[in-house]
């Protein structure tokens, strides 16, 4: 195959299921299948070129536990079809929610210590857990048609040196885009240099695939409509539309325009999607908008979600719900 | 962490476990699950050093399907513990059995040819499939006490030219090895640089991984003792105990003594375990022994394959039921 050919497409959109988005809080290892059939569905309405057929033609050939009867397969409808008819050029990331955290926290497998019988216990026991979720993942979006594939970082060969990335090679995570599938990665415990082993968030790993692929947008789909001036639990809490970041890192919001002293601001996401908490969401979040990705963090399963999947966001207009996180002008 | 200190210890095993042997042939995506369970208490015993404690503190500490309550974990008990008191220098790679076929044969994964629709999306559905066993055998691995870790050689990046392993960088085994942790790898999917896809099977896998990293013994888990002489189900079918292979890769019976033509011999493990055939089984298992690697193939759940996961397996005596295959002396 010559060079050329092998050169990537522009990545079009990472996207980040959020832990607290598509699990339920609260409940060991339950899926949110509601929320999370409506993000498949709609990340399957923006891939869709208009050639796509309305109907999904599932790619979970596997059966479901519980299920007596074999799965259907409608090979002679694939091998009719010219193509797929979607712009799958997607990366999904997501979160852990109430899957991983039970197991990590137990056995501090964050902190590393690999010599410690606990913390290796507790390492398995995460990466059984994360995986889980990935596969459940990997299933709802092949259900909607959606070729994905699962990548573990931890098989991916992705380790950290004092919990920052150290070794992150995307190269298989591009051959899979080439291929027209869509990666489907996960916060995940990995290898540490230096700790032995800790855990490497989500919204590291988005962050890492923005600076390496540089996609047009990002977005973090969340169980709030966007960042808050407050927790959004608080009845005067205000959301947050639209905030800049200068080239310094430092970042302003630029919409609404807040009353007082804006530098006083707290913040807020959503209190239990803790890995970093939303102070290290946005920065990190910031980094990715310095390098001119806009950044859309916003509702699953809304109206808003949609548009943001298909990059569709106008802040000029009042009508879109969500926060905005992009570079000062 | 210094140079010295990175060096792996040599692996002691690697261990096949036969698709044939955990699953129940003819029964989509049906684990057999006794056979799963005595392969992983049977390895356990023979990783342990005297040291573990009898009973096996389990490592996965994720809910089960249909089960209402949560995961019993034994923190403190962990915590106590001065090591795992296992010498967990294995290697498990596993086949797919009845899964992965399925979905593959209906879409001609195997065959190539991305720009086929079908054949996308039986890439999709074959990983899903072979990955969800995977994921039932490191936890049925972590159940037993066993540090497991699941490893796709797709994630991992291992990828194919005319269905020949181009790609297989196996950096991240022995990263996870010298922390400790078994990698559980398997047949999967991948990509190949000519046909855009092909099915990469579990044997050569390990004869890859052998070639690599110079095991002590391998070991292959099947549903029949060994390599007859012709189909085991024909009630003449004679074990064959022990092979020997020459430098030109050529290979004789050396035990039993075949009356007759030994060149004509029909040699078959068994007939539903067809990726690829006993002949290019017993061609993956030539290059093996010749690296001067002893090659033990036996059955699962007997006392033959606890003796060969200890590679405790003596040709000169009667009472081991196994094919031997090595290099001639």
């Amino acid at each position: 195959m010559a060079e050329a050919a092998r050169k990537p497409r522009p990545v079009r959109c990472i996207v980040k299921l959020g832990g607290a988005a598509i699990t339920n809080k609260g409940e060991l290892e339950s899926i949110d299948e509601e929320s999370l059939r409506s993000a498949c569905a709609q990340l399957r309405q923006a891939m869709s070129d208009g050639a796509a057929p309305e109907k999904a033609r599932g790619m979970d050939w596997s059966r479901r536990p519980g299920d007596p009867a074999d799965p259907v397969v409608d090979a002679e409808g694939f091998a009719g079809m010219a193509g797929l008819g979607l712009d799958s050029n997607f990366v999904v990331v997501h979160g852990a929610g109430s899957f991983g955290h039970f197991q990590a926290s137990r056995s501090g497998v964050h902190k590393g210590g690999l010599h410690s019988t606990l913390v290796k216990a507790g390492f398995v026991a995460t990466r059984i857990s994360v995986t889980s979720l990935n596969q459940e993942i990997v299933r709802a979006l092949a259900r909607e048609g959606i070729p994905s594939v699962g990548m573990s970082p931890f098989a991916c060969g992705w380790s950290t040196q004092r919990r920052n990335l150290a070794s992150a090679n995307a190269s298989q995570i591009i051959e899979s885009l080439h291929a027209g599938f869509v990666p489907v990665l996960h916060g995940d415990a990995v290898l540490d240099e230096s700790l032995d082993c800790t855990i490497l968030s989500g919204d590291v790993i988005i962050r890492h695939l923005a600076q390496l692929l540089t996609p047009k947008y990002v977005v973090f789909l969340t169980d709030v409509h966007g960042v808050y001036d407050r927790p959004p639990t608080d009845p005067n809490a205000v959301l947050l539309k639209e905030i800049e970041v200068d080239d310094n890192g430092g970042w302003s919001i630029v919409k609404p325009a807040l009353q007082g002293n804006r530098k006083g601001v707290e913040i807020s996401v959503a209190a239990h999607d803790t890995t970093g908490g939303m102070e290290t969401k946005i920065l990190e979040a910031a980094v990715i908008a310095r390098l001119g990705v806009d950044v859309y963090i916003t509702k699953v399963d809304t109206e808003h979600s949609l548009r943001a999947l298909k990059g569709d966001v106008n802040t000029s207009s009042d009508d879109w719900l969500g926060t905005v996180i992009r570079a000062a002008k």
